[in-house]
């Protein structure tokens, strides 16, 4: 089986019965799991966290469009986080017997037929993107709505997909590919601010540290202590163990140890079992040793 | 879901028609899914790896015999592995959503079961045990099907199900519940086999080490190295880590290092998760964050 998750962030966060709509929305296409879904005021936005295979996802993703365009006007819509369309950004994430490039072409499909049905313009993001430029989601987001008629006008902006400019109501969408982002918190024993920037610095990828870490230190006031909190981009290339090794290496510069780490939110257990593998020097471990991914094959197999 | 693990063991492993006879038996049953079955000449006995619900797990253990008790007699049986019938053992092991209480109910209900239908003596071992002699396995084997009857007329070896004299062919069966067992070796990098016996009896229960490990120490003369082979015999009171870091410790001790560990078969999940949560020092995590089991969770909810 492929799975793929799929996390559309839509810009409604206020009107319960818009985002109950879209709820419903989502909850009616088959095949489809609505595993989480959250929102928020302040930024007036909601999550949803979705997943299946390719096709239902595809659906899906439709589906919450044509509730969200009916519902949602970006010329009436405020909020700290920033925005292009009315449903904003849609990953395509690989989970279990699924390329990241296969990711790429669902978002690619998506994205045409998101063009082509609602004629709304479609940018492809991340590791769907066919533009150096046009990769990173904060380049294709700033000036928001409020300046993507002017953006879109400019040179190297025409869309991926779709009509030479805006929407009228829902704006824009950025669709396409990426890996599992993790959120993961390093918990220091100590209330020394300094050490946790500077161990946020050694490990980041803009500062010289791993490629898939984005880390930033903050103090957890209420607590007493410092946090190193991250970003991880990419597990299966920069595992978790090895964050976690050289941050306790860094801290022991500093005479300061690891309280605690936690992890926000979900996880793919490969991720987890791949410290497991690395800690107990498991070298010649398949993952079909894993009882319950035997009992997955035995349900797949024909009698 | 309730998930059961069950894996009785047939004095067959030669004759393959027999076998195959046996598996067709188990995959009949609706519910009951085969995960894996090896048969071994030598030994001339069959493993074979079954998981389900309780109900369904008994009507494949039935089955199993109903094959086993028309195709096999211990009269004309050999091999190396000590037996004492025709399906020999049959350990109910909890996987996920059931304890070990509630496999100890399958194991006695089952060996009623079995006693009624076949009229076969059923012995209850490990914690389906009714009396501390009979509680190891070893114990009530010995003397084999060849010294069964005679010891099943002396005192405390009545059944605890079935007829008080072993049936003419099929002699007797153990039946009973147990935690999952898992066979995992540390290899090291040397070829001292007196390390790796010092360092299995360090950890091992019987010699003053941890409570639920079984350990020697052996030469992987190909190799070259040593090996402390163990049975973990309870991983959530004895986890893979603490096992690990322990042999690491004690082996720094004789200026040996750990070259590598294996899982021999397969290994729970929840085995290997712990390991991971020990190391990354993740105190707050919870289950239901892995992606996966939020997946199944939102299955089994209806929409």
């Amino acid at each position: 089986m492929a799975l793929i998750e799929c996390v559309p962030n839509v810009s409604e966060g206020r009107r319960k019965e818009v985002v109950d709509a879209l709820v419903q929305a989502v909850r009616r296409v088959p095949g489809v799991r609505l595993l989480d879904h959250s929102s928020d005021g302040a930024h007036n936005r909601s999550v949803f966290t979705l997943a299946g295979e390719s096709a239902p996802l595809k659906h899906a993703v439709l589906a919450l469009f044509e509730a969200a365009v009916t519902a949602i006007d970006l010329r009436a819509h405020s909020g700290e986080h920033p925005r292009l369309g009315a449903v904003d950004v849609v990953p395509f994430i690989p989970i279990e017997g699924v390329t990241l490039d296969e990711c790429v072409t669902l978002a690619k499909e998506t994205g045409a037929d998101v063009a082509r049905r609602f004629q709304i313009p479609v940018f492809l993001y991340e590791e769907a993107s066919t533009n150096p430029a046009r990769k990173h989601l904060e380049d294709i987001r700033r000036g928001e709505f409020e300046g993507l008629a002017a953006k879109m006008s400019s040179a190297g902006w025409a869309p991926d997909y779709g009509p030479p400019a805006p929407h009228p109501s829902a704006g824009a969408s950025v669709i396409g590919a990426r890996m599992p982002l993790i959120a993961y918190n390093i918990n220091l024993a100590t209330n020394r601010l300094d050490v946790a920037k500077k161990i946020a610095a050694a490990i980041r990828y803009s500062s010289g540290g791993f490629r898939y870490v984005k880390a930033m230190g903050i103090a957890l006031e209420d607590r007493g202590i410092v946090q190193v909190s991250m970003n991880l981009t990419n597990v299966s290339k920069t595992p978790i163990h090895r964050v976690f090794d050289l941050v306790r290496l860094e801290a022991t510069r500093y005479g300061v140890a690891v309280l605690e780490s936690e992890i926000v939110g979900l996880v793919p257990s490969a991720a987890l079992l791949e410290t497991a593998t690395h800690h107990l020097q498991l070298d010649r471990f398949e993952h079909d040793q894993i009882l319950e991914e035997r009992l997955k094959k035995a349900k797949a197999e024909p009698r």
